[in-house]
């Protein structure tokens, strides 16, 4: 047992996986949908680690992988645990028919080629009546639910208009009225829906297509700005990190395991500083993207982004000087084909440090000395691409003992046809006949805490401040006071500005040695509109998560995926909701806190044709954990080391008049 | 008349109007809080542009500086307003004496040695019996309010115990039990308080003192990290900005005039992107920063940190290579010393670009292409000393049309003495014998719009969303809608995220060519807890800003200080509530926004002995006010251009083992 219990599984585990399922159902061709990693049971981790750090007898635990996958071009989904270890079948279970794979983007492909060779579809586009430079493009989405005839695995195709001769044109910014419904099994077009692109619900049949420019966003498309100089980031005498060949990382203090999987894509496990354990495992558990338009087939527009796709299956092939800048260091990831191959995700994860300004700064007024340290952060990036949409998953460490989780949203907003003269409520013209309906974006980031140690329980507590009375105490009423409240149950929680409510992961049996507080780590989460949709709404019981801005739950193995394992077509009831209704011990236990995120997204034009990140982040810091602050120790910022360049008024670069007025 | 009307004085104009001052109080000695520019009213600049860009003849408008000073050591303190182009006193009042000046450092100085070789306070220092290697220090703070005998101009003296050996040891660790009590006129110590060092108002007299471990800051003290390796920015082919000599910037579309006085340091002027004007003016205009322990004299504990003290007084002198990274610009800023003689305050704003990751991006999932542009920043920024307190306060512009301000809050806690053993609700213990008192930082920044043009008003309205009805239109419960609501009339307004609101500055008048909405800016500020002293106590009244995240007012001459113009021992009444109060029209009209943000700072121990920087931001950003993104035309992210260094997972540094459990 050389293999680390928390190591991604290996290629050649793939292999071994895949082949023992194959072996399972001898005569049947199979489709695979993921082969990952099963963790280990948390209880036996704990004890590998015990024994590591004691020089014991290392337990036992076997590899074990987990597939799923169908009976090629049948609906007979199976999940199977193979035990690597024994060369054993664990166990293996066709799936009821609610459960459906996720969508795979070789699917699509196949989906997407199938559709514009469909007769009824290319009927539809003749009476579009294209120009000769033009051309129709088929794009497919996951289908959603509404438990109107859904039980079968189904793609909604919406359709666009694309530029020949360029294959990167923007075709989302010429949106079409008719959408073909694809049987994901059969492979076949079952019927075309066509769409409202008024205000109301009445759908028109396709007729030829009124011309809209192009809007595009390829930079041979458009002038380009010419007076940006070059900045460049150097690192002459490395990086300050190390990686070693199990992606475990060192970097100030800080040490932690780097993971992949086909669903999270990438994901932090056993987070350590300075030896002390902070969390097990930290990993965004899903996301959903419910859209505001109430009409058919608009009202099953809800992406499942992690459950549906996988974060890791569509992970970018990140590129040197381009996604970062400086001294980079690139991770591939492992996801298996739906041959049941493994499948190198290249550059899937980027590694660099950054200067985030200034760290802290005192100057004494008396000597005018003044001490500063830089803010150096180490960056651990994913780029998913989901279609016409990208999202920047970053985790984020700093030297104060910080980890933040950062998520940029770009890309391309899903676009819908409207009439000319039309506006909706529930969405925003930004372009010529497109509208970009409203959307939520809820995200859940699941915090696998071990605040201190892994030998003792942790607790959810929320720190409020109150005003104190106007008394004799407190004569001129300045007065205020902060108290703690421990979460004694599992359960959804709320965060309320009004009373500075902050919440914190803390261990009570691990008190500071100055003012014996728990050490904690707080969450600084930005607060959010909950999931808009009806609670009766399949939207709604889909994303359970989206209805508060915490959860909390205690740790049970499998329970990894806050909105269900199987989310395509979802009906809801497998998520949070039902673990945190369970009656469990939460107080000084094995907890897991749930912290959801995210943006109500009203498009602006300026988001168009990309658009401009949108910055989420959610920062987990140290509550009385240290005994100072831990960045006291970084060496003074200093022009020596800096080598800064001083560039005079006088010096500054003659750049373009800025006074062409463009509305 | 060369001098642009928005100009800073000039040191000649300082010296000029310091002369004419002098002349009008023949005989007398005057101590100087200030002179500084006296805005020019706004419909003669507006002029002034209109006439610029015509070519047509400019108006006149006569430079004034506005002069604020004491008799020496009396309290007859006078404000006069000097035109200076002709030359002429245009107003002088001796002010009521609820009004007084603001703090300055010289005198503070003068009071801290004078209180240092008081018979009575030496007395006290004597009973500690220090050690031979500490010593006594004193620190004067602004008196705050209380209504108890305290119209005269005071100081609080807090006083602390030092490293003689070292004069930049942190003596906040080492806080004492008495407090002198100084008229700052008759610059004598008054009384003694005695501070309650318990978890009761009971205080004792003062004792031998108990040891207490330094808590140190200054890397001599220190043992530093060792692992951190370099990180430089380069920009080889110069900066991308331009500064001319009146301090106007030109970078990437963006134009503004940098302006700097002593009260709100450094401001911008005329903002315009690509020509077309976006404010007015945007400027701090306000930060009270109230404290929570509700005994005496720590009742009166409230800084203003902008009138009592002036941002730009005390801007930090800073340093090349220490305060930003890469190619930077400084520029001075000029006040006024109290002998009315020009001082140059050097290097008090820096300017910089910087990268922030990227700015967006997309990947075409069939053509595998993906485009990114990287997110270049401008920053201008100061940083202020207010004794033991930091805040590095940055405009930052970007490229998508945004402007960022952003506070990073560092430096040390004000610390008080306890006793060992005990706890005490509205403050955290930092260190032994130490406590932080809780204590709210209630910032506000104060927007002159100017959306689209300087001819046409504006309005201030917010954006929500709300669920559409479940019925025969929206059967599946999906939907929902944005609602937009024009604020029509002055007064406060609050944040709801529940609702998604968001408050957005439009210009009703220039609609949209695309979407036919109004051009607009959208304010996104994170919420606060407001103000929590007692309304009916001096702390609310005085921190008249500090209710609601939003304040709306019609424009008008002089109002540009929301706590009133002199905070210093104030009692309100003289600032943004009344102007809120007055029945003025603020639909499509000159309106003022003043957008408050801050934190609750419950201190954690790793907030001493200097906290990490807690960074807090208020976007502005672009709403339906361009036709698309405006950074569509940056060019892309090229390695070409960016020459990153690729660091292979093997080729990291060894850095050391990070296993070094410290509690």
């Amino acid at each position: 047992m050389s293999i680390h219990p928390l190591l991604d599984l290996t290629a050649s585990e793939v292999k071994h996986a895949a082949a023992l399922v194959r072996q399972l159902h001898r005569g049947q061709q199979l489709t695979f949908k993921a082969i990952t990693l099963e963790e280990p049971p948390k209880e036996l981790v704990i004890q590998y680690f015990k024994a590591q750090e004691n020089g014991t007898a290392l337990p036992y635990i076997p590899r074990v992988a987990f597939a799923a996958y169908y009976f090629k071009g049948t609906e007979h989904f199976v999940t199977t645990f193979v035990n690597l270890t024994e060369s054993i079948i664990e166990k293996t279970e066709r799936m009821s028919p609610k459960y459906h794979g996720n969508v795979d983007f070789e699917e699509v492909g196949r989906v997407e080629e199938m559709v514009m060779k469909n007769p009824d579809v290319l009927v539809e586009i003749a009476k579009l009546e294209l120009p000769d430079h033009l051309e129709a493009i088929a794009e497919a989405w996951g289908f959603g639910s509404d438990g109107v005839d859904d039980y079968h695995r189904q793609y909604q195709i919406y359709m666009f208009v694309g530029e020949k001769k360029n294959p990167d044109s923007n075709h989302y910014a010429r949106p079409l009225g008719f959408s073909p419904v694809v049987d994901a099994t059969r492979m076949e077009v079952t019927r075309i829906d066509w769409i409202p692109t008024g205000s109301g619900l009445k759908a028109e049949k396709t007729k030829p297509w009124r011309y809209v420019t192009p809007n595009e966003y390829v930079p041979e498309e458009n002038e380009l700005r010419k007076d940006l100089k070059p900045l460049r980031v150097l690192q002459p005498e490395g990086t300050s990190y190390s990686i070693n060949s199990e992606n475990v990382l060192q970097w100030q203090k800080w040490q932690f395991r780097i993971c992949f999987n086909y669903r999270e894509g990438l994901l932090l496990r056993d987070i350590r500083y300075d030896g002390r354990p902070v969390f097990y495992r930290v990993s965004l558990s899903e996301m959903t993207v419910p859209y505001a338009d109430p009409r058919s087939p608009y009202h099953r527009k809800q992406a499942f982004d992690l459950g549906d796709v996988g974060a890791g299956l569509v992970s970018n092939n990140l590129s040197l000087g381009c996604d970062c800048l400086g001294s980079i260091t690139y991770l591939d990831g492992l996801i298996a084909d739906p041959a049941g191959e493994p499948l190198v995700k290249k550059n899937a994860i980027c590694i660099h440090e950054q200067d985030n300004g200034i760290g802290w700064k005192h100057s004494n007024y008396r000597t005018e000395r003044a001490c500063v340290v830089r803010n150096r952060e180490i960056v651990i990036q994913q780029i998913l691409t989901v279609s016409n949409y990208e999202y920047i998953l970053a985790f984020k460490f700093n030297q104060a003992g910080e980890l933040h989780y950062e998520v940029r949203a770009t890309g391309i907003l899903s676009t819908a046809a409207i009439d000319p003269g039309t506006s909706v409520p529930w969405g925003t013209i930004v372009h010529d006949g497109v509208l970009a309906q409203h959307h939520q974006h809820l995200l859940s980031l699941r915090i696998d805490p071990a605040i201190g140690d892994y030998a003792t329980g942790n607790q959810l507590a929320y720190s409020e401040c109150y005003p104190m009375p106007m008394d004799d105490f407190n004569p001129h009423g300045n007065g205020y006071v902060a108290k703690t409240t421990i979460v004694d149950k599992p359960g959804g929680l709320d965060l309320d500005s009004s009373k500075s409510r902050v919440f914190m992961m803390q261990n009570d049996q691990i008190r500071n040695p100055v003012n014996h507080k728990p050490i904690s780590y707080k969450i600084q989460v930005p607060p959010m509109q909950k999931i808009m949709a009806h609670p009766d709404s399949f939207h709604f019981k889909r994303a359970e998560f989206g209805d508060h801005s915490i959860y909390l739950t205690k740790y049970k193995h499998d329970e990894l995926f806050c909105g269900g394992k199987y989310t395509n077509q979802s009906r809801g009831g497998d998520g949070i909701k039902s673990w945190a209704a369970r009656d469990d011990k939460v107080v000084d236990d094995d907890i897991v806190v749930w912290v959801q995120f995210g943006m109500n997204h009203v498009p602006r034009i300026e988001d168009f044709p990309v658009m401009p990140v949108e910055i989420l982040n959610v920062a987990l810091k140290p509550v009385n954990f240290f005994t100072m602050n831990p960045s006291i120790d970084v060496p003074p910022s200093r022009q020596e080391t800096n080598q800064s360049q001083l560039v005079s008024r006088e010096a500054t670069s003659k750049c373009c008049n800025a006074s062409n007025p463009k509305l």
